[in-house]
């Protein structure tokens, strides 16, 4: 896979081989740093008023084993850059913010499932992403720091890890809305 | 004032005399039971796409000293008893979540600023609250009991602290978008 045209400070990759759990003892062999692992269930709402696919908004309720963040993000800034803007809270109770959201005329429509391990490999973040329904993915950022870099150390990294694995730009959101309209057309 | 048709079990009256602070002293003095003093910033917000003034919906964020809550009112059931669906959440920042409603559609149109002492008489909850544009206000509550009983209490109450007070039916909100209106068709 070439990296090059890679301008995210973040690159997401669906894994084919090996295996997360393999891949996941192998880091953590080579002296990786766990930092946590974590289950996320993102419940993605759409309005009534507006579609939020039509205008590059996303409203979501993430449950973790920590708390509950309630967060909207605007449309993507840019072509190139990706950024868009990200506001959160953290909630005390999921199910009271749905039932309010559900009055206010937003619904729930796609939730996301995920298992996932945090790791860190000097300035890197390593995400081993268990995702119900989509599959095993990676992701690696690098907080402040440069594209090149970035672009450099994938690269190296699949090598050294022998990774057979496809760069995705979906979100997994996206990847779930067009699973499931595959499915519905194939049913049809 | 008569108090035989108040049929909720919360009665708010408009303070004329004693001030708010006699009463508290008197009250006190009496051994009433002083739970908590509170500000309360509460932001209500209209939305885009209904009138919640129509619908007899409601959308607030109140800050306390003590934290922040999120809630949504739905519309009175019923004449008589005026109870209502009421949903809260508790969030950790709330300029944050005023971003989040201004972005989905919804504004915010009124802030009503209150001092507000809870005092306690047995199972009898009396509030004073000293309201900001308003003026001076007691509310009484009793939860799980019966009217009768509520307005027993509130005319012995009258009576022996010699107060004039005139029943209010109208919220906080209700009553200061009524002055703000009368303001605007003055200045015209």
């Amino acid at each position: 896979m070439q990296m090059a045209d890679i301008i995210e400070r973040e690159v997401k990759l669906k894994l084919e081989s090996p295996t997360l759990a393999e891949l996941y003892a192998k880091l953590l062999n080579d002296g990786m740093q766990l930092i946590k692992k974590e289950t996320e269930e993102d419940i993605y709402f759409n309005s009534e008023f507006r579609d939020f696919r039509k205008t590059d908004e996303a409203l979501r309720i993430r449950k973790t084993d920590s708390g509950i963040e309630f967060t909207y993000k605007g449309p993507k800034i840019g072509k190139i850059s990706k950024s868009r803007e990200e506001i959160t809270v953290n909630v005390n109770n999921a199910d009271n913010l749905i039932k309010i959201l559900e009055r206010l005329g937003f619904k729930p429509v796609y939730t996301v499932v995920k298992n996932r391990i945090f790791l860190k490999d000097g300035e890197f973040i390593i995400c081993l992403d268990s995702v119900k329904d989509l599959g095993e993915f990676i992701e690696i950022e690098i907080p402040n720091s440069t594209e090149e870099k970035l672009i450099e150390y994938v690269n190296l990294f699949l090598e050294k890890y022998k990774i057979k694995a496809t760069q995705i730009k979906k979100s997994y959101l996206e990847l779930l809305v067009s699973k499931n309209e595959e499915n519905n057309s194939n049913s049809n």
